[in-house]
């Protein structure tokens, strides 16, 4: 049975944006599993295999059903273990959580406010509604106002993966030679940002922008494979 | 044979306080590795075991001379395989560089500008001498400018150590649900702070000050066997 990944789209269905889902996408890629993608506009998430307040991506595979991205990396890892490792070992399982918690609390807040106002764009009317409701009572002003004030810029995008650029001086992957899924964590948020830009607002001839182009035309192109935001 | 690690010191011998050497000492002691410490003023470092233009940690096992805290680290593992392991697994090895660099390039700077002064004034007169004019040609002003102009907070390296405190809401340690090299890592920086200030700086009652304690207290409370600067 063919593995299925929920994942959030805009109006147009082909555009998928999720950081999240990109993860997995490219998780599913490194693994060598083929996978039905299901777009799923904001206001049905909720509600993705007759599920109450599920999030995605949710990835159904046979009788197994497994939120949220990390949760799928680990089944991935667990189920297929004879397909290429997400991981290397009990050390990179545990470190890959620190990856998370960096890209979370640093890099995501960031481009968060830079594609705020195109993600409210691209959506259906519905969805910009509850886009729009959810995000306005999370900053306690309207997305106009939390935009003007709190936008961010490309420079700071670049402050933000300094780690990232300084670590490349040593290895070409955060996985070291070859990629792991710490590197799709970190993929995954600046794909969310280009699927918005056009492009991947990475600071021209650095590492970081390199590695970017690496990780994106591993397993035959799977994170070229995107259609940009209208 | 015994293993000597050299490690930068103060003007009193007893107080080292180099990040770089503390997750040495930490790594040592987690592979139940003895050794001798063989402190060392700014002066004298570049001549360690008869060297031109070293830079402590200085390891020296037998026939083998190894310089800086992560090839140390590698080393130990690769040397001594039956102790416990600083990385368990490649993918660990290769994560464990990209914390490096967040710690270096995030956590570092601002300890470094909260102890700066306090760091020339514990040394001794020639090797006040040789740090006042080292960071001054760096900085391109007088110490005593840079801290005034550049000064941090203890704010400054809460915010710092964000994606450790995030992290922790998942598991104990870097490494899981047992130590790593990556934790000495983080370790080490804030010890730095600590020998200066008397205390670690972590914010009360936050995961990243109950993770710190935990990671003094390993080994035998390695990480306490400090000496405070005068």
């Amino acid at each position: 049975m063919t593995i299925r990944l929920y994942e959030l789209c805009s109006a147009d269905e082909k555009t998928v944006f999720s950081p999240h889902c990109w993860k997995v996408r490219m998780a599913l890629a490194h693994k060598g599993l083929a996978f039905e993608s299901v777009p799923v506009p904001f206001t049905k998430v909720a509600s993705v295999e007759d599920g109450e307040g599920r999030r995605v991506p949710v990835l159904r595979d046979g009788d197994r059903l497994i939120e949220d991205s990390h949760n799928i990396a680990l089944y991935l890892e667990e189920k297929y273990p004879h397909a290429p490792s997400l991981f290397d070992g009990e050390g990179g399982k545990a470190l890959t959580r620190f990856v998370i918690d960096w890209s979370q609390t640093q890099v995501h807040p960031v481009i968060n406010r830079l594609v705020l106002m195109q993600i409210h764009n691209s959506l259906a009317p519905e969805d910009k509604h509850y886009f729009r409701r959810s995000r306005e009572k999370r900053f306690n002003m309207t997305l106009e106002e939390f935009s003007a004030s709190r936008g961010a810029s490309a420079t700071e995008l670049h402050n933000a993966l300094e780690p990232l650029e300084s670590m490349l001086s040593s290895q070409p992957f955060i996985g070291g030679s070859s990629p792991l899924f710490a590197d799709y964590v970190v993929f995954g948020a600046i794909q969310w940002c280009r699927v918005f830009k056009g492009q991947s607002l990475m600071k021209k001839d650095s590492q970081a922008a390199s590695w970017f182009e690496r990780v994106a035309a591993l397993h035959g192109g799977a994170g070229n494979k995107l259609q940009f935001a209208a």
